[in-house]
């Protein structure tokens, strides 16, 4: 038969295991996954050398846009996505307006839209006094709803109070929440005591988001996920200990998830003295021996997915904490690098491939309401599919960074493989590095079931 | 010799066991405790077939004076501890003005104790800034802090952040707190939702003080007194699961201890249905079966004292709540009848004698940094002394209550066992359910170490 | 293209999700899953309206054979797997001999090959004095190790010493055991008093082998499987407890699993009573509440496989406890019945389809080095193909049993899902209910990575 | 009035505090504690600048008479408890014949007490056969019942099965055991794995009583404890872990307790390599950490009880093992030292003397059945005191030993705190390092409550 592309040659990874096989795609779609003789297609890619993955699901991005389009615009940051790796992005939070119900939701996909180079999807805001619009932005897709424990960007923590109420309403209707856990009471006190004793040093960053926060904040909200029945992933989990609250909570059958970014395994306590304002991000970054046991947490299987966290700001913003650590955003980008530093893991052999395809793409993809469409490469599922070239050894580069704020704080820091090509849908959009998709293409991406 | 007084003929309890022997007294204190032929004394009571324990050491008590003196004054209220059998009462918090620093503490000292039945001594209070007063009123002879993780009567609470540094601060002198944990988002938003829904009726305390509000409270101040080395009571643990939380803490070596008050075990949730204002406080009752399970916890040692959380309001002002509950304030009185109740708790086989004198007695004493001052027998001891007669059955009755409040809500109720005399330093201070003793005579009794 | 067999119009069950697709079949793998049009068939099935799932892989299975022939023979044991729907069965104990070095590994391998029906693996045994066989066995291609904490069919029992050695041999090359954990001193104990006693009713068995028999023997085996770094997969663990100390410790990264089988989900103590021998196999059925907990306990991820545990006897062995349990030997057959129990489970809205094929394909293929060979439908593993009628329902029957015993304890009851079609590598070796393959057919199919 | 013995002037350590008091002693008993003029006293002991503790009661003595009194006879031993400070001894297993039953146990109480020097009580044997003889020996004064889960010194084990009839057994008279628990399995593994091996070397001892003995064996026994609700006392705990196990079982109202022995806090394998058989007893010394951390668990309150474990060989039975470690005896002397060494680590500020009067005076003497006639000096309680001069610096020496085996595993080690003097009953028997009492002053003191 006549199919639009093949990707022939090359080894498909799944979240099981790693096989020969090409994929047949036609009409967007995964058609076919396997060797069959006689198919012609309009488009043949050589995968010869290469894994073939799903195109990973990105659960947390923040595209600035609309709001703050001198930091990243949705059409850059998707961009920004289709080179590193992600066919579909979650947005939340860090857009104005904020998505607090229905209609703002919407109005943000149409706005989006035009400018999309890989598919969307969003998250709804969950602030104290909003808990009856959420089940109006699940009905129009939202995937899930964000939320924080501690006051950060000027939104309205949820302490446990709330954190509760939310929950139920959350299990009236089956919902989802993602929680930036860190409690805020601890870190205002941090904050207070820091500003106080005329602190400025780089390591302030990490004795304001202490540890304490974040224990505090899984601990309590893991009790009251318990209690209610509710299910919630916690985002950026930076260390060990809070890994086994929630993996320990699971056991009892409570749905609690954990969400990590290379970040908190790829860099800790001296980078962070080293880089300050350019490694400013919440939750700060933990010691070295935190850092090397979260690879050993990720294989292990208690991180159940890795996203990016991205939230990039112009350079100028970072410098300005360069000699006051206090006047830098917090933030980092990440889009264009988080794939390449987690192939480079899987070169060291610190976490396998097949457990990488399992947190990058069939779990976010699944915990957010998009699998099987998205998150794997199963017959009718979109054809998303990365080209691995496990054996490019390469230095990652801020001249390379595709995301507007144009660079990494991983400059300079070598790293062994790199994604080749990016297919959405069955078009290809970046190869070598580069964007080559047109915004507009990309398509919004409700939560399979809504409306 | 000739000593001041001899308690002849009875049985001694301790918190080890129970034994024959004579308690001599003399300047006050203690002199020995056996069997001495011999001796002679100004006076000799009889105490056949009596038993004798040391006076009581009630850690909670709020006597409402300065500032509140319609509903209880420092001479009422420590009259009725003395027919209720607590020799020494330590009070915080509900005088106005708070007792937030050095001075505020002397003054109350010296305006309390010509107005003093029995012994007495303060905690300081600790609120969000004023820690570095902390230090001050613990030299000034403060027996611990009392704090707050939720707003009530007024006071500044504090969340987790400040109870780390409040924890930090006392490490530094090796302080005590003693903490009301209720989680103040969870009180908040219920109240929220209970005032929202049109609620006036009894249960919605139990449903305002939700469980979740002391578990989430106690589990934070747990994890944080662990991290910081802090020495941490929690006071009226309502729970026999907040108690595990404690209990589990101790044995990795984390500083916790509970309190509990004999309405958590003899008061439940169809006692409030019935009584409604006359059984508001917080934290509220719980469940039956969890009042049962207090019993048991309290004879396994799973809880370090008892004592009353005295805390008075005329009729009229607790009447308030009888067709509306949320006009009634918090708290009942307590001091005339918790011995009582515990003693009939003894007669009923729920919990022992020895255990009584440990949690009523030497643990409060102890905590505190009154022990062997207070608390025990021991010669050079305080001659700080009950006679007990196990055998008397009696009804609880308002007509009873030395409380200026006037009403408890155990009135109607029988019960087995009674303080038959209260001995102040040798000196009889009640007798008979009436008080004898004279205003003044009560010394503050500083922390041992202080000063 | 051509092919050899097409399974079409179908929907593909897997571990992940549930979709459309053909499954074309070449040289007796799957060579591609999809829709490709103009692909030719020597043979092209029709699947529509029914499911179509991997082969389940079977890992407890007793054939008896060689020495035991009167109670099941390996070509009617194999042809039972197959009309039941397993295309792989691992074998192991309860032949003569016991398979405990290489040499005996092979030989039975010999015997079985020509006899069987569809694909089998072997483990080895091991038992105290053969630990140094075990690598022997291991590069002949055994897939794990059975081994029993309690004396059982006359094997030898392995102790915590014991076992504790077995672990550290097999973590000298990353071996697998299967462990039989009942503690041989609580049963043995309980014997000499149910003996004593002069008992011969049918609940005699639930009390021989008592809950603490598993519980102790688990507990034991966990804490020594956390300190050699052994993977252990515990064999039907009966009991909700049983998978909470199991799974708690994967939290902290011990490899230790659990295999459970559909008789702990549905008999209890009731079905004991009443059905007496039929009924007695090791461990025992349970109280009510705690077969219905493990469905849930399966759903939630705390069961890592389902395997039958067949273990056939004539029904005139079995008759012999009718009078007196005593003289009913322990096992039931499973291998007919038990993908029809859990198919009915997944109709009652029990456990999802999903998970299904995670627990009895792809979890016990991948523990027992299989995979992707088997227990899964990627291109290039073997066409090893289920096509199950979900809707059909009908009555479990003796009449229908294959196994050469003839019987099973579901007679009448009354079952939702069939499996219409066995398929291995791309031959019909299953109908309808009946076996259509030939004894040979069957392959052995070692561990993959084995010489 | 004239009593028949003073104290005076000394300080009087309790488990409470410690308090300038005196004792007055009549007919053999504590008259009373304090201060009181006017009465005269037969002999009147200046205890100025000493402290006065009740006499120790060691819960854990091998006396090795009647049988092998060439290690050591009731008369000797006992001697040797006097000058160590221990005025009730009370003995277990290793003399012969073993005590199955009452008719063996009162045969041996009349046995010994014409030997006896101090006070002394026994306990029965548990072994599988016997448990309907221990109510007999409860009945008959028997303190509790010492069971092994090992073989040792030709002891028959108990494993799980019947360690559980045994804790049911004694569940239906509130009984108690004591189990040196370490798995019998682990022990006859390693055993056979170092003799295989040709190991004769020091550290054999270690690797044979490996640290897994005691965790799994612990770990097995709390949990049929908190099945059949009996209660369990944990012989020579070595390790903080098993501590743990223990001690968080107690909050969950499990009633397991455990006891130690300088040994385990003092050495560690260092001590061993160099001490070899003088060092080799069950279960062996372990880490320095661990021994460490000992202290820090006993003044944490995780061990209930210091008892000696006094296991005398004669100095030529234990030097066979000099160049052949297996052929030295498990065992070595405690009973000289002990109480030096604790009252060496009040002087090093590791535990506080009120702790000490606890686990080495109430604890045992409660738990044991004999409080308050022994373990405290409360009016009524037996005149058992020990007076010591904590300033006392001296060198531990084999010639100062009273046991007949005339060797200390401590010899040539200083040591600040002695007993200066021990009366038993009212009457010295030890002074100055020196038995002075008569054997057959010793009395056979039975459980409270029996017969």
């Amino acid at each position: 038969m006549k199919v639009d592309l093949t990707i022939a040659g090359g080894k498909v990874a799944t979240p099981s295991c790693i096989f020969e096989a090409d994929v047949y795609v036609k009409d967007g779609k995964v058609l076919a996954v396997g060797k069959v003789d006689g198919v012609t297609a309009d488009r043949e890619i050589d995968a010869d050398g290469l894994l073939v993955m799903p195109g990973a699901v990105d659960g947390h991005v923040h595209m600035m846009d609309p709001g703050h389009t001198d930091r990243e615009e949705f059409n850059t940051g998707t961009a920004a996505a289709a080179v590193g790796g992600a066919t579909t992005v979650i947005e939340h939070h860090r857009t104005e307006p904020p998505v607090l119900n229905a209609k703002l939701f919407k109005e943000k996909v149409d706005y989006c839209g035009p400018k999309a180079v890989v598919d969307f999807s969003f998250m709804g805001g969950a602030v104290p006094d909003n808990l009856n619009e959420l089940k109006g932005m699940w009905d129009a897709g939202a995937v899930a709803f964000k939320t924080f424990t501690c006051a950060l960007h000027g939104v309205i923590p949820m302490p446990p109070g709330n954190l509760r109420e939310l929950f139920k309403t959350l299990a009236t209707f089956d919902g989802t929440t993602l929680i930036h856990a860190e409690d805020d009471s601890v870190l205002r006190v941090n904050e207070q005591l820091l500003r106080a004793s005329g602190r400025k040093d780089y390591m302030t960053v990490a004795e304001w988001r202490s540890e304490d926060a974040e224990m505090v904040a899984i601990m309590t909200a893991v009790h009251l996920a318990g209690q209610t029945g509710a299910r919630a992933i916690f985002a950026h989990v930076s260390l060990p200990d809070s890994l086994y609250l929630i993996q320990e909570a699971k056991a009892e059958g409570i749905q609690v998830f954990a969400e990590s970014c290379p970040q908190y395994m790829y860099m800790s306590h001296k980078d962070l003295v080293e880089k300050g304002p350019w490694l400013k991000f919440a939750p700060a970054v933990r010691s070295a021996e935190a850092a090397e046991q979260m690879w050993v947490e990720l294989e292990m299987g208690n991180i159940d997915m890795i996203c990016t966290d991205h939230c990039p700001f112009p350079k100028e913003e970072k410098a300005a904490g360069i000699d006051d650590i206090w006047e830098a955003p917090y933030g980092i980008p990440g889009i264009d690098t988080t794939m390449r530093l987690m192939l480079n893991g899987v070169n060291q052999g610190k976490v396998s491939m097949e457990r990488l395809v399992r947190v990058m793409c069939e779990n976010p993809a699944r915990l957010y309401g998009l699998y099987p469409r998205k998150g794997c490469l199963l017959p009718g599922a979109d054809a998303d599919i990365l080209l691995l070239d496990m054996n490019a050894k390469d230095t990652i580069s801020n001249d390379d960074i595709v995301s507007k704020c144009g660079w990494t704080p991983y400059d300079g820091m070598e790293a062994q493989g790199k994604v080749a090509m990016t297919i959405l849908r069955g078009t290809v959009v970046a190869e070598n590095g580069r964007p080559v998709g047109e915004p507009g293409y990309g398509e919004f991406v409700p939560r399979l079931g809504a409306e």
